[in-house]
């Protein structure tokens, strides 16, 4: 009972880092603020040089580096990959004493408890699946499980026209989804971190009975296993409202605009928006 | 006499160099082709490094210059910046003392001659318009012009789709383009090299009643000029097929498909791919 109560007093306010080139990420943040809404958090996003998407892979690397230094340097307790393509260059679990979470793994972890005829979409841009990396993995979790991917080109400027509600973004969605949905896939998985923004016009597409894994909740799901582990530790004893500081390498109102509207709903945390140098 | 006759009689076979970040500027190698059919072209196409819009003005002159560093070391008579970022940082209209042609400078120009009613929409990038360099550009040559600017970011994901013929790319551009309707431009400047691919699509929302101006066509006139001037030579006495080579800094079969579907209409030349280094 004493230890017990010793894990319950543990609590650690230091922020949980979160990072991504650009907006889409903050629809992880969403989700995980949403789960833990006592929580600090830092955003970063890497608006200088996005999109990360169409770099080689080792610059994207020496990228997703430097901003978890910056994040280490701003003293986080977690670092988040809150970007696909990042995802698939920093695999390591563990930066510099820190759990680091990347995306592709929870959702294809999530996707393959999920599906029951073993049926599962991948939705991704270009570059994610040709790299492959949800179908192996979410393979190495189930190998009898068919991952049928395809690519969404439109989907990420759609989102960040803001036409998230729209009768064009329906028949876009319609269009890239009809084939997946005459293949009768029970599981779809939402591979770029834009695309949660959009489950209204996929959800038309697919009706009720798919199952939507969104990136942001499968990693949501992680980190509570870590925090139940003691692995981490909450911001227990919140006196006062929780602080989300979003910064971003080059300044952009559009950003400013956007992601206040995606955490608004979640969240009372006071919203910070500064212009940092992470070089 | 003989002086004219010397003039007719000169040649020149070197290529005409081209280059853009990515697919956009076959567009404008399309009209200039169309032109010039016994021309050689070699088409740059920096896909390694795309986009070019979302990079600082001192990158995109770097790359730039090395492009054009490389179409220097091919021989070229001539260079067309075929790519309305790098445009608005190559001002120089001589390079290594071959002519440099950018899509800016002539097509302002065409848009200020064809306007009666001196009411000229730009249609671009956000980048294309936040640099502002058409609207100045345009009054510079007549100031009483009233420049209407709208960006359009879906234009290129959806040229790029290849959805250039599509109810989907009607409905955007009625949404994008409904407003200068209203307000009664007689002009309409396609003040990105991808939006030539989607001129039906503009077309069905301004009618037939509206003026378009495609960069490509407008260099071309320029390049014309020039040679009639003799500040340039064409390529006079063409006894076999031309030749384009479409050099690409990253290799990409997308990028063949689409630029032989947009080149074979205009020109029965030799197409030949390659990738290359230009650093």
């Amino acid at each position: 009972m004493a230890f017990q109560n010793h894990e319950l007093m543990e609590s650690d306010n230091r922020p949980i880092g979160v990072f991504d080139s650009g907006i889409g990420g903050i629809t992880v943040l969403r989700e995980v603020l949403r789960k833990f809404p006592n929580e600090n958090f830092i955003y970063l996003g890497d608006t200088a040089r996005l999109p990360y998407g169409s770099k080689s892979a080792a610059t994207v690397r020496n990228y997703s580096v430097q901003n978890m230094k910056y994040l280490v340097s701003q003293d986080v307790k977690a670092i988040i990959v809150a970007c696909n393509t990042a995802s698939t260059q920093i695999i390591e679990t563990e930066f510099e004493n820190r759990p680091v979470y990347n995306v592709i793994d929870p959702g294809s972890f999530l996707a393959s408890q999920k599906t029951e005829n073993n049926k599962v979409a991948v939705l991704a841009t270009r570059a994610t699946i040709k790299a492959g990396s949800y179908t192996n993995k979410i393979k190495s979790f189930k190998p009898e499980i068919e991952v049928f991917s395809q690519a969404c080109p439109l989907f990420v400027p759609l989102a960040e026209e803001g036409w998230t509600d729209d009768p064009i973004t329906n028949l876009v969605a319609f269009r890239y989804l009809q084939n997946l949905k005459t293949l009768g896939v029970d599981t779809v998985v939402l591979g770029c971190t834009h695309y949660p923004l959009l489950k209204n016009s996929i959800e038309k597409v697919f009706g009720l009975y798919v199952e939507m894994v969104d990136s942001g909740e499968a990693v949501a799901l992680q980190v509570e296993d870590d925090f139940n582990s003691a692995k981490l530790h909450r911001h227990q004893f919140a006196n006062e409202k929780p602080k989300i500081t979003i910064a971003l390498t080059d300044q952009s109102e559009h950003f400013e605009a956007l992601s206040s509207e995606l955490l608004r709903p979640v969240s009372n945390a006071e919203i910070h928006f500064e212009t940092v140098s992470v070089i």
